[in-house]
This record gives structure tokens, C-alpha cells and sequence, in this order.
């Protein structure tokens, strides 16, 4: 007799078949007792059809408009799966964000969430209904609709499972839980039982692209638990738990992780003095633009120094355009970037405790050939640039090295 | 300086391409110094599309979680347009029948439009920009989300006009103007400049689809300036005005008009007496089945009669099983039907005041060995229903036998 709250991806409600499937399961749910909130995303490859009409139209495409376009994806999954849980015999009602309400900032395309008034929510559970929310997607304080940016839904599903207290946030996904290193570029890569809050985060923002960072973040702060499984066949998945009660023993390392879509900037020979860190960055964080890796060496004379940042490739472009009037104002030599790299990261909380991971990943790599360009480590994660090429080569490398497909 | 309201359908908004022609129209307006609301359907097949999910979930597809699925079609369109519109420098802001409000019924998949609260809109035309509005679509009291039914669109056209006391309700539309009968079946007709609302309520209801009827009767009540144009070209259109600014010399017969998907339910031998029509008409009437003919001959001997009435060939399965249980209780005979029926007519505020136009019509059909099944005349129709296949032939005769290729 728990509330649960189901988050679905895009591949899940792919077709009409497929969003039977997911209602046979929420059926199946509900019938075994438990209260049921579900989450979707737009079936998928619908964002990007509405996103290839925008472009067409106006490109980039941005703004208040883009969202009420890309909203109205999760709109039609709700009411698909809201009405193939009638069929069912499954009392459904559907939510789009607007209708919850979940309310967010006016930052369109990329909206935080301000708060979730469940009141309904809550009460069409107590009547015996099955909740379908629209995931991604909220609304402002004016009324208009926002989305919280790609792989939004997963956010949508943490806050919701926070916002009802659920006992537990389940999300269902095309891989049945959180691998050793993605099994695509890693074939002997292992799933994983448990991993922390932490490592989950740490994955995630790394490029495992099974939980949205945001998402994690919310579940971490909130302790909501949370588990990662399939939505094609049954199975326990992975269980994401807070770090205490992840058990005595600690694997020392678990799992590589990578993000493929990098771009690295260099401002160089910039005036090593306070502030400067701040300046570049500071219109560039205004943009909501997100930066991943930052690396400033320790300026030899503390008189100018290199400053290197990285963001996701589809950024690129306009963080260099940002950067640019700022480097020239701050007396800067020149500007510099390579949209062509990658990170690839070792992960796990056993670590911290550990000194030589370092060596022996660099050594790795090393005996492959494969040059780092930039490094940079956590409490529980050492991450380097690579040349793009050196992906796949550097992830098995890992993989191997620290003998991860052994359980 | 006047205030417009322009209504696009689906095939002025199918493609990217399109959206960019209506913007560059809309955006004219606007400079030529009008303010200017839009209203826009779905794009040309994208309700079908929604429509044909919705029925591999669940035939027949209905209730409360379809309208949520099909507004999502207009809710992409109005941000298509949108971002357009501000793509060529033209101030804009879209807005869902929800977000309006567009005050409706709780009837979904037919809902009626109960107020629509402009405020909102006069602010953003006020503040210069353009406003487009989802056609189709509104929310009820409970705030789901609601549609009005095919062609619901040119409803909300009309009456988003009534409440911002637009100046000119213009429908833009695939054809240039009303026709004396429609050019894809009769080569010879003819576009008319002018036409009264009652004239364009009788073609509207009889399948000249250029408007929704109830599009119509909402501009007819309220007397908004309406004017069918075309959205591809240039052109004065046909101008909808009260009767009596329609001119002296008023043409005999306005055109002819068809309706190509009918069906007809015959009761067999009821009891003529008092409530027998009424408790016939009542459960259909209730599930908001448009009845259009209703024919019932005198009782011979005032003891039992024959009733007939003819609905959308769509509904034709569902009327029957509601009228069937009905019709045994009144101990009727028996019930048959015929769903291969099309209805012909001819229309005009001249026919009020002239004799001998139905006897000429029927001579007309009678030399194509046309059989007439029903007939039903009103102050300014004749209609007939006959078999489906003699459609193209009863159009063009009775276009021939009326002149109207003439002007």
C-alpha cells in the first residue's frame, strides 16, 4: 500500500503499443494496492520533430513560444495514456503542468521549479484515480507554460514523489539500471545493485545519461528513494540510496562514466587578480548556460594566467561569443576552444579513502596512448579532456584497469 | 486603425512554409496600422494523427483525456506562429483556450463556448503585439482542458471577434469566397461577392464548407463583419452582412449546396400522439448528436407514423443504438436506415417571395431520373436527400436549371 510515482521516458510511450504497456503496468500497480502518480515524457522523437519545425522558423529557436511548441509533446502522452488506462478499467485522470500546478521561474526552456501544489494531485489519489502528469513542462506565475529543459521529466518525477512524500520514486527507462560504464561502448560493463546519492550524481553529470542532474540533486536533497529500471522487462533495477545505508563494504570504484558532447574554451594570458574568475563567467551563468569543468593553473609569475572552461557542445558557440567582449575588456591575450573533446570520469565513494586511483587511471591511459588534456578531481571522481576519438578506447581501457565487470 | 480578428485553418498553417506566409500577412496588417488577433487550428493532419492514435487506445475515442491529447495540435500551432511572427521583428504572444480563458461547458469533444474573458488579449493588443489564440479549444470550470468539435475553430474565430468588438472577423481559408456551389464538382461556379448570414448559415449547414455552422450562428446573432478569403492569395473574398445591407436586387438563388455524409434512421409505424418526436430526438439530443432533417408525415389515420431524421453518417451507429430501445418502448414497428444518403439543396433569400422554385428544382432532378427520398423546406431552402451517387449530378443540374454560372 505505497504511493509511488512512475516516471516514463520517451522510448517508453514510443508507440501505441508501447503506452499499453506502460498502462498494463500501472494497472498492475494499482491493482496490487498501491497509489500511483505517473510521469511522462513526449513520445519519442516528438521533441525533436517540434524542435526541427522551430528551427525552420526561427533559429536558434528560444523563448516564451518554444515552450508552449514543445510543451504540447508531453500533453498528448498524457492524454494517450490517461485514455489507455481507461480502457483498462483503470479510473486515470491527466495533469498537464499548468494543471497541477507546478510552478516554475520565467527562465524559458530552462525553468526551475518554485513549488508543486498536490492538492489535487493528492486528492484524485484518495478518490482511487491514477494521476498521469505531463512531464518537463511547467507554468509561471503570468500563466505562461515553461519547460525545465531536456530531460526534464526526470525532475518532474523527484519533485513530485517530494511534493506527495512518496515512498517511492521509480524510474523506468530503456536499460534495466545503472551500469559500470554504459554497455553500448563497454560490452563487459555490470549493473550495478545500489550506488549513493553521490556516485549517482557524480554519474549522471558525467554523461550516464540515465537520471537528469537536476533530478538527482532534488533526490538527494530530499532524500526521496529512488530506483532506476526498465520499462521492457521486470527486474529490481538499481537502487539509488542515501550513503549511510549503502552498507559496510564499498567497492573502491563504481563505474566510468563519460559525456560525449563537450567543448572546452581557453581565455588566455588573463590578469591573475580576484574577480577575473567571476567576470568571465558571470554573463555566461546569465545565459543559463550550463559550465561543467573549470581548470585555472596556478599563474607562475601571479601576474596573467590561463583560464579553461567546459560546456556542452550545443553551447559552444554562444559561450564563446559571451566570453569574447569580456577577455578583450579584461586585457586578455586570446580566446581559444576545441568543440571536439570529451570527459571521461572514474566514480565511487571508495575513493576518497584511497590515494593512487590517479596514477593507475593516467597510467591506463597512457599505455594506450591516449593524451589528457585537462584534469580534474572530487571528493569521489577524477575526470579528464580527451580528444574526442578516444572515447570508446579510453572507456574500456578504464573499465579494464580497474577490473569493474568483476562484481 | 481597425481591430481584426484573422482565423487561419489547418492547410494555411501545414508547413513551416506556410506558418512563414500567414506571419508575412499578419505582420502587414499589423504595419498597415491594425491591431491584429489570430486565430489558428492544427496543422493540416495533425489532428487526424492525434485522432488515430487516440482510437488504436481506445475506439471510440471520447471523454475528457481526448480533448487534452487533441489541443496539444493548436498548441503547437500558436507557438509556430508565434516565434514567426517574432522572427520578422512583429511583437507577439500566444495564448491555449485555457490560458485565454475561453470559458466553456464540460461537453468534452463538443463543448460550448459559455464567456471568454479578453482582458489579458486587449492589454497585449494595446501594448502593440499580436495575439494568437488555439482555436478549438477551451477549459471548463474545473479547469480541464475542453474542444468544441470539428471546425471549432472558426467558432472561436467568431466569437473571440464578439468579445473584443472587432472591427472584421476575417477567414482565411483554402478557397478564395463562397461559390454558388462547390468548383470541384461544378466546374461553372461562381464567386459570390456578398451574402447574408442567412444564405451562409444554410450553405455552412449544408456542407459548403467554407464556415462551421455554428461559427455562423454565433456571427449572425452577434452581427460581426464576416469576410471568407483566401490565404494563399489576394482578393476581396465574399463579405457575410445582415440581410438588410445586402441591396435591392437580391439574386433569386444564391447557390447550391450538398452535404456529403449523411444517414437517415426511419421509425416504423410509432403512435401519433403527443412526446412521441420529442422522446425519439431525447437520448440522441443528449449525447449531442446533431439531428439535421426531421421529416414526419401526416398519419393517415391519426393512429400511427412513419419518422425520419437524418444525422452525421459519423454518428449513424451510435444514433441507432440510442434510438433503437427508445422506439421499442413506444412499440414501434421496427427501425431501418440508410447511411449512403447526401442531401441537396438550394438556397436563397429570393425564394421567400417566389412561387414555382421547388417545382422547378424537382423538374431539374426528375430529367436526370434523380429518385428523391425526403424533402424539407425552409424560409429560404429547399433540401432533398438522395442516394449518394447521384451527388455530382443533382449539383450540376440544379446549377444549370438556376443559371448560375450568371451574375
Amino acid at each position: 500500500m505505497a504511493l509511488l510515482v512512475q516516471k516514463y521516458g520517451g522510448t517508453s510511450v514510443a508507440s501505441v503499443e508501447r503506452i499499453g504497456a506502460v498502462a498494463d503496468r500501472v494497472a498492475r500497480s494499482r491493482a496490487a494496492g498501491h497509489r500511483v502518480a505517473v510521469v511522462v515524457s513526449a513520445m519519442s522523437g516528438e521533441t525533436d520533430r517540434l524542435l526541427g519545425l522551430a528551427s525552420a522558423i526561427r533559429h536558434p529557436p528560444r523563448g516564451r513560444e518554444l515552450d508552449t511548441l514543445l510543451a504540447s509533446g508531453e500533453q498528448a502522452s498524457i492524454g494517450l495514456l490517461a485514455m489507455a488506462l481507461e480502457a483498462r478499467g483503470c479510473p486515470a485522470c491527466s495533469y498537464t503542468g499548468a494543471q497541477v500546478p507546478i510552478r516554475t521561474d520565467s527562465s524559458y526552456n530552462r525553468a526551475r521549479i518554485l513549488e508543486i501544489d498536490a492538492a489535487r494531485l493528492r486528492a484524485e489519489l484518495d478518490a482511487g484515480r491514477v494521476v498521469v502528469v505531463a512531464g518537463f513542462q511547467g507554468v509561471d506565475e503570468t500563466g505562461s507554460i515553461t519547460t525545465l529543459g531536456r530531460g526534464g521529466s526526470d525532475t518532474t518525477g523527484v519533485a513530485l514523489a517530494v511534493a506527495l512524500g512518496a515512498d517511492e520514486c521509480q524510474i523506468y527507462t530503456d536499460v534495466d539500471g545503472v551500469y559500470t560504464a554504459d554497455p553500448r561502448v563497454e560490452p563487459n560493463a555490470r549493473r550495478l545493485d545500489r550506488l549513493t546519492f553521490e556516485e549517482m550524481l557524480e554519474l549522471a553529470s558525467l554523461g550516464a545519461k540515465v537520471l537528469q542532474i537536476r533530478a538527482m540533486e532534488f533526490a538527494s536533497k530530499y532524500r526521496v528513494p529512488l530506483r532506476v529500471l526498465s520499462s521492457f522487462e521486470d527486474g529490481p533495477g538499481t537502487m539509488i540510496v542515501p550513503e549511510e545505508e549503502n552498507g559496510m563494504e564499498q567497492p573502491l570504484i563504481s563505474g566510468v562514466a563519460f559525456t560525449r558532447d563537450e567543448a572546452k574554451i581557453t581565455i588566455h594570458r588573463v590578469p591573475d587578480r580576484p574577480g577575473v574568475a567571476f567576470r568571465l563567467l558571470e554573463d555566461i551563468a546569465a545565459s543559463n548556460i550550463e559550465v561543467d569543468m573549470i581548470v585555472q593553473n596556478v599563474a607562475p609569475e601571479h601576474v596573467e594566467t590561463d583560464f579553461t572552461f567546459t560546456v556542452n557542445r550545443a553551447d559552444y558557440e554562444r559561450a564563446r561569443e559571451l566570453v569574447n567582449p569580456v577577455a578583450a575588456e579584461l586585457g586578455a591575450e586570446r580566446v581559444t576552444g576545441d568543440p571536439h573533446i570529451v570527459k571521461l570520469s572514474l566514480v565511487g565513494v571508495g575513493m576518497r579513502s584511497h590515494a593512487g586511483i590517479a596514477s593507475r587511471m593516467f597510467a591506463a591511459l597512457a599505455r594506450e596512448n591516449v593524451n589528457i588534456q585537462m584534469i580534474s578531481t572530487s571528493e569521489i571522481k577524477i575526470s579528464v579532456v580527451v580528444d574526442e576519438r578516444y572515447l570508446e578506447l579510453g572507456v574500456r581501457a578504464l573499465h579494464e584497469a580497474f577490473e569493474l565487470h568483476q562484481g
